[in-house]
């Protein structure tokens, strides 16, 4: 069977790396799409100029197709499209979409756009304008949430849109491919077990928090403010629970929540600081236990989830 | 290829309704028991003596093995556990898991125990004092919840017991229970769907508001208190929000929160106060459209699982 997510985006495997802002460099994402992926470099609140470096680098490491997340809340966006309109990656995977009609004007310039969506209205209305595919972010994803978890989402987005759903959220192996594609999705994106990629950049104390994390490991932050973002439990998500007390109490500004987290995300991910710093990582960080080079990791999920699919068609028995 | 839950508690297909106070009760248990799956009793805050006679009922109403949900931190809990422990009902899930002492004491009148965890400590806990299996509940469940969601608990669970594990949590239909095998489950466990059974006693107009959701329609509330539920979002969940702004600024007490609750289930369930009333329910809300008899939806969630399983183990391109 042809595989819609390999063909839109051009790509040995329907595998994704997530962006991840501070952590997915040009490096991460040539190594993923080296691997038969898709590699995608983490805009975040990079310098346009920077972005276009970045950009120019990773078509030096890889000649497959890679891509670059842009998000819209960004305050750099406007200048980050522009770079990106001008550079062409080969895919953009667009967060925190507020204005659909970006996806026309990337679209022209023949880049695959698949934006990621928390919600079913959203994922509706990015197809509308031309999106390419959509993923489907569980709340249980890493850095910035929504509510509903990958079980639900996936299939009621499945449902609303005709254009291949990608599922995020929960996914570290070949099990959870499995229950995705079960769930209508016909490509998955993973963040948190790309975190321990061996060319991923973030520093070396990070990935040995990661491998030790379990099930209680990660916590929402700033739920009270409306930008709900998953981190790993430290001392500055401790920090974060006092001060939405404040905030509650209305003792603090929204603005001073926002604040706590100016330059943490760097702090803890490329200088190591895991007690003061924001790990964001998603609730998969628990299934994570080795570091491997990017191309391991896609060809043991592929391996894994091909296998898992088969014994499911061949041995699943819901009746006696 | 036997199925473990199958055989451990004498059912034709591995598939549980979960025990809902208010919802739940002979009626519906004995519908799913004798459409083939595990009907379940919600015992709730039930008195003793009524949930004799409830158990009386379903082995009227059955010849086939169901249950009873027990909730430890109910008040009633310990004459409840006597009731129980005279009655021998065939199943017992026991939620809210505190002491897992009572699980010996069940299992020694020969009734099957499957302890319904949100962690995997627990789950490990419960084993070692004799669980026959583990119900791992994901956070996208109604009602009480934990924090981990479905996709991540499961497989962490699975991996954690020898005993086999059954999925509950966004589970609506065959997709969900393909995606909850394929992370490691043996069997599923639904309760939102059952609200919506012909033979369940809510209130027409619960079944017509659990059509009509979408994926934005539960919220949590009562986070703040450290007792989070997930209810349908309505004027009480308004006030909940209201309160728990008033509980952080230290403006009134947990007990005030926690008092908000009082007879507000039995007012939306029973009376079809869908305003002002709790509505506890899943996410896999938005998945529910339609009533139907308790053993026509087990018998459409075999076909649809069995179908998607086969189609999944012959089709599933992960190469392309």
């Amino acid at each position: 069977m042809p595989n819609r997510i390999c063909d839109i985006f051009d790509i040995d495997h329907p595998i994704l790396q997530g962006g991840m802002t501070w952590v997915s460099d040009a490096c991460l994402a040539a190594a993923v799409s080296n691997g038969g992926g898709l590699g995608i470099i983490g805009a975040g609140a990079m310098p346009a100029r920077l972005l276009g470096e970045e950009i120019r680098k990773a078509r030096q490491l890889t000649e497959r197709p890679f891509g670059v997340n842009l998000i819209m809340i960004n305050p750099e966006f406007e200048q980050q499209l522009e770079v990106v309109l001008a550079e062409a990656p080969p895919a953009v995977t667009l967060g925190a979409v507020k204005n659909t009609s970006v996806i026309p004007l990337m679209k022209e310039k023949g880049i695959k756009v698949a934006p990621v969506v928390a919600a079913v209205a959203i994922a509706r209305r990015c197809e509308e304008q031309g999106a390419d595919a959509i993923i489907a972010e569980g709340s249980e994803s890493g850095g910035h949430i929504g509510d509903t978890t990958t079980m639900v989402l996936v299939p009621l987005v499945s449902r609303a849109v005709g254009v291949p759903v990608i599922a995020a959220g929960g996914i570290a192996g070949g099990a959870g491919v499995v229950a995705a594609f079960a769930l209508g999705a016909e490509g998955v994106q993973l963040g948190t077990r790309f975190v321990c990629a061996e060319e991923c950049p973030v520093h070396e104390a990070v990935k040995q928090k990661f491998m030790k994390s379990g099930d209680r490991a990660t916590v929402v932050t700033a739920r009270c403010v409306g930008y709900p973002v998953r981190t790993i439990k430290n001392k500055l998500s401790g920090l974060y629970d006092q001060w939405e007390r404040k905030y509650m109490a209305g003792e603090c500004t929204a603005m001073e929540i926002e604040n706590l987290g100016l330059g943490k995300l760097r702090e803890a991910m490329r200088e190591g600081n895991v007690r003061d710093g924001s790990m964001m990582a998603g609730q998969s960080v628990a299934l994570v236990d080795r570091v491997q080079p990017a191309a391991e990791i896609i060809a043991e999920i592929v391996a894994e989830a091909e296998a898992a699919a088969a014994r499911l068609g061949s041995q699943m028995a819901l009746s006696r």
